[in-house]
C-alpha cells in the first residue's frame, strides 16, 4: 500500500478534537465495560444490537481512506495511531512531552484493556509503550523518518494496572543510527527497561 | 492486588463463547469504524450518546471483579487478555495453536487498529504479538508460571496491515530459564524475529 499525505488545516484539527477525541474516548469507556460485564444473555444481546446500529450508522458517511498521513503545520498528526492515536480507541492513548535534546516522557493510565497476568500489565503492552517512547525520543517527536532496527526489553517486576510513566531518551547518535533508551515505572519503580536502535532510511539519507 | 482463582464450569464456558465473544467482536467492529469515520458532528454527537447508553447497561448487572484468573477444566483462561482474549475488544485476538514440543503458531489478521506508520503494523504491537507467541511457546500455551525475563525484536521490513502469521518455540532451556525464538511473517516473508529469556519464578521453583 502506497502511504499518501494529506494536509489538514487547524480548523479541521480542532473540529477532530472536539468531535471525534470524545467518540474516542466513549468508545474506550464501552471496551472497559464490555471486558467486565457479566450482564445476562438478553441485556448482552440488547447490547449488542445497538453496537452493531452505532456501526453501521458510523459508516453510512465519509470514511477515512486506508494509508493517509496526515500533517497540520507541518507536524505529522498520527489519529490513527496504536499507541498515541486520538481516534484510535485502543491508544491509551499516550501523550508524549517533548523536553528537547531527544528526551521525552508521558504519564498514563492502563486499566483492563492493557491486562496480561490478572491485575498486571500484559509484557508485551510494556513493550508497545517502550517500543513507541523510544521512537518518539529518536525521531523528535516524529518529525525524523526513522525505522527501529531492534529493540530489548528487560523486565524487573511485574508493572501494576493503574497509573504510569514513561521515559526515553537518545544515549548517542553514530551516522545513520539513534541509539534510545527508556524505562516504564509505577508506584513501586521502574518496571521495565528498555533500548533501542533506529536507523535512517535510505531514501531520507539520500533526500539530505 | 493480589490475584484470585476461579474455576469456571465447562457451561459457563460455553456461555461465555456464545454471548461475551459475539458482543467483543461487534466492539472491535465499532473500533474500526470509530477510527476511519468522517462522519458530520451531528451523526458523531448521536452515536456518542448511543455508546454512552449502552457502556451503562452493560455496568447496570454483575462487573467481573478485577485481578481474577478464571480457570476451566485445570487450563487457564484469560478472558481479558490484551493478546488473545475472547472477551478483549483490543485483543486481535490471537488464537494459538500449540504442536507440543514447545512450538506453536497463530494466523491473525490486523486492522486499522494496529496502525503505526500509514498501512503498516505499529512495531510495538509486533513486539506485544512477539512476546505473548513467545510466552506461550515457553509456558506450553500458558500452563506453567513463568515470568518474561527479556525480550529482543530485529525489524527486517515493514509488516503490512492484514493477513499475518507468527511463530515461537523453544530453542533451548537452561534451569530455571527457558529460551524461546519465533518471527511475524506476511506475504514478502520474515518482517521481525524475536528472541526471549522466560524465568520460572521462585514460589513456583519451591512448590516442586
Amino acid at each position: 500500500m502506497e502511504a499518501t499525505f494529506e494536509v489538514i488545516s487547524e480548523a479541521e484539527l480542532a473540529r477532530v478534537n472536539a468531535t471525534y477525541a470524545p467518540l474516542t474516548e466513549a468508545v474506550r469507556d464501552l471496551i472497559d465495560a464490555t471486558i467486565r460485564t457479566q450482564a445476562d444473555d438478553a441485556l448482552i444481546e440488547q447490547a449488542r444490537t445497538a453496537i452493531e446500529a452505532v456501526t453501521r450508522s458510523l459508516r453510512s458517511q465519509r470514511i477515512r481512506p486506508s494509508g493517509v498521513s496526515y500533517v497540520v503545520d507541518g507536524r505529522p498528526l498520527p489519529l490513527a495511531n496504536a499507541a498515541i492515536g486520538p481516534c484510535n480507541p485502543i491508544a491509551p492513548p499516550l501523550v508524549v512531552n517533548h523536553e528537547g535534546g531527544g528526551k521525552c516522557w508521558s504519564e498514563f493510565v492502563l486499566g483492563s484493556a492493557y491486562e496480561g497476568p490478572p491485575g498486571l500489565v500484559h509484557g508485551g503492552v510494556c513493550a508497545l509503550v517502550l517500543d513507541h517512547m523510544l521512537g518518539e525520543a529518536a525521531s523528535q517527536g516524529l518529525t525524523k523518518p526513522l525505522f527501529t532496527g531492534t529493540i530489548s526489553c528487560k523486565y524487573l517486576r511485574g508493572t501494576p494496572l493503574g497509573p504510569l510513566r514513561a521515559e526515553a531518551f537518545v544515549d548517542h547518535t553514530e551516522g545513520v543510527k539513534a541509539f534510545a533508551r527508556g524505562f516504564i515505572s509505577g508506584a513501586s519503580g521502574i518496571t521495565v527497561e528498555a533500548d533501542g536502535v533506529f536507523v535512517k532510511p535510505a531514501w531520507a539519507r539520500d533526500a539530505e
